[in-house]
C-alpha cells in the first residue's frame, strides 16, 4: 500500500487525451492494489506559452521536482513550426526540463508485438522476435552546446561530451545489459567525430566491470541499416543524444505504429515517463489517437516506483486490446475503437 | 567519339575487385561506341597508408585533378578501426579527398528493383515504385568543423554551415526536382539545431525561383520513420552532411541490397563516382563481392561526362543481370555467380 503523487504534463495535441487513458488505468491498478495515486495537472509546451509566455512554467518545474514521478504527453504545434521568427518555441520546454531535472538517459524499449506484425512496414520474418531497449543520452551532445550565428551569418552548433556524461548513461545501459540478453551495441560515428571516440574510450574502459556483456561497436550509418534488416541482433542499444533522436524513431517502425512505444527518461531526481510519439495536432480531439503508448508509460513508471506486479498487469492488459484487436484506426481500420474506448478496456482488465 | 581520362582510385577490400568490373563494362561501351577511356589507378586508403604514409597521396590528388572524371572503390580496413591511438586512418583520405576536390553534393539514387523485392526487409507493397535521389551536402557540417578535446578532457565537435554552403547544393537539389516529380524534401532538425534552421532560411528563400518545385520540411527523426514506413512520397530529398549519412545508407534497404546502390559527388571540377558500399574487408577476394553498385555508378559517370545513350545501355545491361538472376550470392544464395561473372555478363549485353 503505497501513497505516491504523479506530476501530469499533458501538454499539446493529442498529448491530453492519451494521459487521460493513462490516469485511467494508473486510477484501476491504484483501486485494484490499495494504492493511492495523487495526481496533479500542469501546463507545458504551446498550451504553456498560450497561457503564461514559458513553455515551461516555474510552478510546473516544481511540481515536478515535488512529485514521485512525471507523466508526459506530447508538446508541439504547427503555430510554432513554420514561424522562424518564433523566439520561444514549445520544444524549450521539454528540453529545458530534461536539463533542468536532469534526465540524462532516455530508455526506449522496442518490441515486435505478435499480434501486430502485419502493420509493420518490415517484413515479419524479419522482425518477429525483436526486442531491444534503446538508452539514448538526453542532456548532452549538439542539443545542449553552444549554438548561435557568427558575425558573418554562419550557423554553428557544437557538439561536446565529458567523461562523466558518458560513464554514467553507459553504466545503466551496462547494468540493464546484465539483466537481459549480456548484449550492449555503442552506436556512434568514431570514423569521423571526435565526441563519438571518446564514447568508445569510455565505454571500453567500463566494459571489464562487466564481464558477462559482450560489446558491441557500430557507426551510426550502418546501424540505420541494421536496425532494419537484422532487429533481432540487438539487446540493448546506447548511443548519444541526436543518433539515438534518429534512431529510436526509426526502430519504431519495428512495432508497427508509434502508437505503442513508450518511454522513460531518468537521472539525479525524478523520472518522466513519455510515449515517444508526438503531439499529433491533425488528430486532436478526433478521438482516433491511440493511448497506448501513453498507458505503457505508465507501466514503465510503476517499474520505476517498484510496482512490478502492478507494471505487469498492465501490460498483460494492454496485450487484451492487442490480441482482441480492441484498437484505434492506425491499427484497426475496419472496426476502430476511439481513444477512450481502448483506454476503458485496458482499465477493464485490471 | 571522345577521348576521356578516368582515374581509378580502387582503395581497400573489395574496392579494386569491383572497380575491375567496371572498367570492363566500360571498356565494353568504348569499344562499341568508339570511344577511347584512358584509365590510370591509384592508391587511395588504407592500401596508400600502408605504402606511403598518407591515405591521400600528393600523386593522387593531381591525377584526380588532371583527368575527366574518377571512378572510387571503398575505403577502410579493421585494422585501423580498432586502434584508437591510430592517428593516420584511411577515412581521412576519403574526407579530405572530398574537401579538396570541393565535392559538395553526394547525389545517391534509390529505385525499389522489380527483381528484388523480395530481398528488401520491406514489404513490397510499401516499395514497390519507390524512385528517389537523395543529395547529401559532403564538404560542410560537423565532419569538417573543429573538433578536439579541451584542456580538462571534453571532447567536441563542432558543426557549422554558412549561406553559399547551402545555396550551391541546394540550386542542385532543386534542379534535379525541377526535372523529375517537383517535389523537394528537406530534412532538417530545425527544431533544435540552429544550422538546421539556417538550412530552412536558405531553402525558402530559393524555392521561389523553383515554382513548379513542392517543398516539405521533414524533422531527421521523422524523415528515419517515414522512410522505411512511406517511401514513395519522396522524389528529392535534400539535407546536410551527418543526417545524410544516415539516412542516405537507411535508403538503401529498399533496393534490397547496399550491393546495388551508386553515387556521384559532384563540385567545382572533377566529380567522384564510387558505390556507396563500404571495403568489405571479410569478403576480399572471395569472389562475392557484388560489382552492380561499382558499375552503376560507372553509369552515373557516362551520364556526367555527357554520354547518356552509352548510360542508358549500362543500366539496361544491369537489368539483364537481374531479370536473368545473375547475381552475387547475396541475390542469389542457391545458385550465385561471382563477381567477374556478373561483370561479364554485363559487360556482354553492351
Ligand atoms: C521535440 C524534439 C525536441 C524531441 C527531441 O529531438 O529530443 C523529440 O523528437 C524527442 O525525441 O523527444
Ligand atoms: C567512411 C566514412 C567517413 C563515410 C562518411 O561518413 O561520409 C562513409 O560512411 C560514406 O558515407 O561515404
Amino acid at each position: 500500500l503505497v501513497t505516491k503523487k504523479i506530476a501530469l504534463l499533458p501538454g499539446d495535441g493529442i498529448g491530453p487525451e492519451v494521459c487521460r487513458q493513462a490516469v485511467k488505468v494508473l486510477d484501476a491498478i491504484a483501486e485494484r492494489f490499495g494504492h493511492r495515486f495523487e495526481f496533479t495537472s500542469h501546463l507545458v509546451g504551446a498550451c504553456a506559452i498560450d497561457a503564461t509566455g514559458n513553455p515551461l512554467p516555474d510552478e510546473t518545474l516544481a511540481a515536478c521536482r515535488a512529485s514521485d514521478a512525471v507523466l508526459f504527453g506530447a508538446i508541439g504545434d504547427p503555430k510554432y513550426d513554420n514561424d522562424p521568427s518564433a523566439k520561444v518555441r514549445p520544444e524549450q520546454g521539454l528540453l529545458r526540463m530534461r536539463k533542468e531535472l536532469g534526465l540524462f538517459a532516455n530508455i526506449r524499449p522496442v518490441t515486435a508485438y505478435q499480434a501486430l506484425l502485419k502493420h509493420s512496414p518490415l517484413k515479419s520474418d524479419r522482425i518477429e522476435g525483436t526486442d531491444m531497449v534503446i538508452f539514448r543520452e538526453l542532456t548532452g551532445g549538439i542539443y545542449f552546446g553552444e549554438k548561435g550565428r557568427t558575425a558573418d551569418g554562419v550557423a554553428y552548433d557544437n557538439c561536446t561530451y565529458s567523461r562523466p556524461e558518458i560513464e554514467r548513461i553507459a553504466h545503466l545501459a551496462f547494468q540493464s545489459a546484465a539483466g537481459r540478453r549480456q548484449h550492449l551495441t555503442l552506436v556512434d560515428k568514431a570514423n569521423v567525430l571526435e565526441t563519438s571516440r571518446l564514447w568508445r574510450e569510455v565505454v571500453r574502459e567500463i566494459a571489464p566491470q562487466y564481464p558477462g556483456v559482450t560489446v558491441d561497436y557500430l557507426f551510426v550509418d550502418n546501424a540505420a541499416m541494421q536496425i532494419i534488416t537484422n532487429p533481432k541482433q540487438f539487446d540493448v542499444v546506447l548511443t548519444e543524444n541526436m543518433f539515438g533522436d534518429i534512431i529510436s524513431d526509426e526502430a519504431s517502425v519495428i512495432a508497427g505504429s508509434m502508437g505503442l512505444l513508450p518511454s522513460a527518461s531518468v537521472g539525479a531526481a525524478v523520472a518522466v515517463f513519455e510515449p515517444i510519439h508526438g503531439s499529433y495536432p491533425q488528430a486532436k480531439g478526433k478521438g482516433i489517437a491511440n493511448p497506448l503508448a501513453a498507458i505503457l508509460s505508465a507501466a514503465m513508471l510503476l517499474d520505476h516506483l517498484g510496482l512490478t506486479a502492478e507494471a505487469e498487469l498492465v501490460r498483460e492488459a494492454v496485450d487484451e486490446a492487442l490480441t482482441n484487436n480492441i484498437l484505434t484506426p492506425e491499427l484497426n481500420p475496419t472496426a476502430p475503437y476511439t481513444t477512450e474506448q481502448v483506454g476503458s478496456y485496458v482499465a477493464f482488465w485490471i
